[in-house]
């Protein structure tokens, strides 16, 4: 990857707007939403999922899960990683799994220098929608209302993607200090529609 | 790596035995033991741990299990990974977290093109010890017994990743196809001491 290169840290050189990926991890379905945030505004940039077949053994589909993410950021040069954190699905087996594709996507951030943040679904749900426990229908309609799209992301894990980036935006600890932005209490009311 | 130089294909080179890079994941300990098997005896070549540090965040540990794997296979050039599977703990953080790190363990054996042999842990303790519910005492005597070693393997944790592989070694889907072998029945005997 030539991140150097891409982006070369002088000062005469405009800051860009910060990009955060978003990722809401999964073993069949990773939903996923890089945004462009300048500290006021939020811009989609693309969303997406990163599918793996059923059939395929673990191992195949951690490589595909960790490969597409590396893909993205390697295309999209994002300063910070958004992961939604695992949910405690009522299979316990469902829950561990789960666990190893987050690893795998952890370990892409991790090991191309991302700031990770991590958030518990509910904390991404609340900041959306002000309810830890909407609906998917809801957050669709949230994250299309922020972002002033003209239609929901779909499927839902990919708007799920989009609102862990919006999430880490919107979060007291973000600076992404690569663009030099540093966040200001009025990108909260204006990042509202 | 170079796989291909360090072990060209030809007929003419002798068969090697197999080797078996035996994997207990673990976040903070992870134990491994490399095993060379001829299918009859079973020899073991290095045993130990990849530490990580509680006090690092997630992301940087499991990029140090990961890199601690890929050295590794790098180094010991194994046919075959037997990774042991998830034991339930009771706190399901714990668990779901020990998911993540056996997720990059995973990865790192797939993207090496290695043959991938995951069991449960009582089956490797039954394998071993013929006692599913084998004390880490147990195990650490039966390991030091059937590789005819002077001393127990330590910590516990590395004794369980040699287990690993030597419960992959003596299970009858074990066939290391680079170097030639085929499990035989009188295998499982002679591995006994």
């Amino acid at each position: 990857m030539t991140r150097a290169d891409a982006r070369p840290g002088t000062a005469t050189v405009p800051a860009r707007p910060a990009r955060v990926l978003g990722i809401d991890p999964g073993t069949a379905v990773t939903g996923y939403g890089v945004v462009a945030f300048d500290g006021r505004t939020a811009t989609l940039v693309e969303c997406g999922v990163i599918r793996t077949h059923a059939k395929e053994p673990l191992p195949a589909r951690l490589h595909n899960i960790h490969a597409g993410i590396a893909e993205l950021i390697a295309r999209h040069q994002p300063d910070t990683v958004a992961v939604e954190d695992v949910f405690y699905a009522k299979n316990v087996r469902t829950t561990i799994v789960l666990g190893h594709a987050r690893g795998v996507i952890l370990l892409a951030a991790q090991d191309a220098g991302l700031v990770i943040h991590e958030f518990p679904p509910a904390e991404i749900k609340k900041a959306i929608t002000g309810n830890g426990a909407a609906t998917k229908d809801q957050m669709q309609f949230m994250v299309a209302k922020l972002l002033r799209l003209k239609s929901v992301p779909q499927p839902a894990d990919a708007a799920d993607g989009v609102a862990a980036a919006l999430c880490a935006c919107l979060s007291p600890q973000f600076a992404p200090s690569a663009a030099g932005l540093a966040m200001r209490p009025s990108s909260l009311s204006r990042l509202r529609p």
